[in-house]
């Protein structure tokens, strides 16, 4: 909560911040990356005053009508992802598409190594005017993380990015969580020997739009295309999606720039295909909604297991569970009940 | 809430209560259908002061020592679940083995046909003495269904059941909730022409233990043997499960009591397998955790979304996002307060 200061000092606080604020999405809508930098250093503050300024700021930049589309990007360490990033973000640069990448990494807060923290990984893609690459800042939940994404998406957008790749690293529910705020989901992959889907972590490839496996080049070719041939037979046993899209596979050379086209086209037909039919815009304010919803249940845990009486006694209860000596229920029933009488 | 009355009223009634549930806790442990009957409808009773004695129950149930094993069975109708849960109880209960027959299935609030409404349907097994069917009451919401479920199931283990059977008809998310209160899942197919994991819902392949081929008999004998190939092909790309159990491919006749053994064989040799690495009670120790994380999450969400300002707010929140008016969060953080200042 906001801590109450003298009224005079509140208001000039308010009209310095809400002069910033415009300043801000002006500068931000004419394209202007330093006030795109600034707006989303504001959406990943934690002062109460900057939260209410950074949500109108969001606000304001959802009612700016874009035609983006947001791509989700997945694979196992080594797979390639930033090679990739580079070589495909290069070519729709080259088509004159404005390219945003950004970083959804869950771990970075511990381990500190965030996915994106070093630029230098994407040489070309950063010194390149026509895009934008934000690293992932340290955050403390993933609640946190996908806020700050979520929001950044909408930035972004509103100046003038027309695709923005969001990068996962793949820990933990962060492609559940990409996957639910982007329009294509695409899953990169190497060719090797034995089990093509190893190292899939369970329900990814459900997700997939798209299978590309990455490294189609050399003495590879050959692996690659069995790997081709083992997904495509994976993906037709799963049940069809909703949007009736049937997931492709295909491979690229990220290092040779080869099979990247055929990438961007796969997008397209999907896109065309989505854009007609509705589901494109359905699934965009399903996914608004969920939002919605997820931000008030979140904040409602947080509220709950804050408490110092809570947490008090949530040790207690969960080694009564593990003795058997409560039931699930009555303990939930008896926390409940601590809280409201506190 | 429970409405206040008279004193003398509430301790009569309290005390009259609380030796129902004595005799009903003395008469279940004896293994007294009929006390496990009455619990049960206690347990699955909306009134407030049911509730409380209720959770007692389950938690003096929940202390008494059990060797039982909890599986779950899904499947797509027509699979010949019936038929076979009848074949599968019958060969344990010739094994001396005391069977429940339990069924998660939301649907049947709102189409009245429950899955097991009709005993009729497993006619032998409804009969022996050995084994306890329940059918599935109609209930509000999958919340209410799974408390029930899972409580129901520690009365049966309480009464003496040594082999639990959980179906489901698999609505919504009755396959996740039924996985989230079993030991075992076993995932019923038939054989097909063409695609043989059509059908089956996403990610439920990935949380079954072992796929069962039902109806091999007569001319589907050859389809089977295809099918189990296929399932078995597909089951190997996944990625390995904590427990590092593989999952088995097998196949079943139902009808002329063919494979019930094996089944059974297989179930016998995960549990031994489990048990000694610890998996098996690692497993029910997580799953009462999260029973309570669950129990307490949903009654944060009830009250607060059925709250009347909540309710009043929810639409117009609900279309600005659809709107693009207001951003998801704004509206978040907005219905919070709204609710706080009520």
């Amino acid at each position: 909560m906001a801590v109450r200061k003298g009224n005079s000092y509140q208001q000039k606080k308010k009209k310095q911040q809400s002069i910033d604020t415009n300043i801000l999405f002006k500068g931000l809508i004419k394209g202007d990356n330093t006030a795109l930098a600034k707006a989303i250093t504001l959406i990943e503050s934690s002062r109460p005053q900057d939260m209410g300024l950074a949500e109108h700021l969001v606000t304001n930049c959802l009612q700016v009508e874009t035609e983006s589309v947001r791509i989700g990007i997945t694979g196992v360490p080594g797979v390639g992802k930033s090679t990739f990033i580079e070589a495909f973000g290069t070519y729709l640069t080259h088509l004159g598409k404005k390219v945003a990448v950004l970083a959804v990494d869950p771990s970075s807060s511990i381990t500190k190594g965030s996915i994106l923290g070093d630029k230098t990984r994407m040489e070309k893609l950063s010194k390149d005017p026509n895009a934008f690459i934000r690293p992932s800042p340290a955050q403390d939940s993933l609640g946190g993380v996908a806020k700050r994404t979520r929001e950044t998406i909408i930035l972004c957008e509103a100046a003038g990015y027309d695709v923005i790749l969001v990068e996962t690293v793949g820990v933990g529910q962060s492609e559940t969580l990409v996957h639910s705020m982007v329009d294509f989901f695409l899953l990169l992959k190497l060719a090797g020997a034995g089990d093509e889907l190893q190292g899939v972590k369970r329900g990814i490839m459900e997700m997939a739009d798209a299978v590309v496996i990455n490294k189609a080049d050399g003495e590879n070719i050959k692996a690659v295309k069995h790997a081709m041939t083992e997904f495509k037979r994976a993906l037709h046993l799963y049940p069809p999606k909703e949007n009736q899209w049937i997931p492709k596979v295909t491979s690229c050379s990220s290092l040779n720039n080869l099979g990247i086209d055929a990438i961007w086209e796969i997008i397209v037909t999907f896109l065309e295909g989505t854009k007609e039919d509705g589901h494109f815009e359905d699934n965009r304010t399903r996914q608004n909604k969920n939002w919605f919803l997820q931000t008030i249940e979140e904040q409602l845990k947080t509220r709950f297991f804050d408490k110092e009486n809570v947490k008090k006694h949530m040790k207690e209860y969960l080694i009564g569970i593990e003795n058997k000596t409560i039931s699930p229920v009555l303990a939930a029933q008896k926390l409940l009940v601590q809280e409201d009488i506190q």
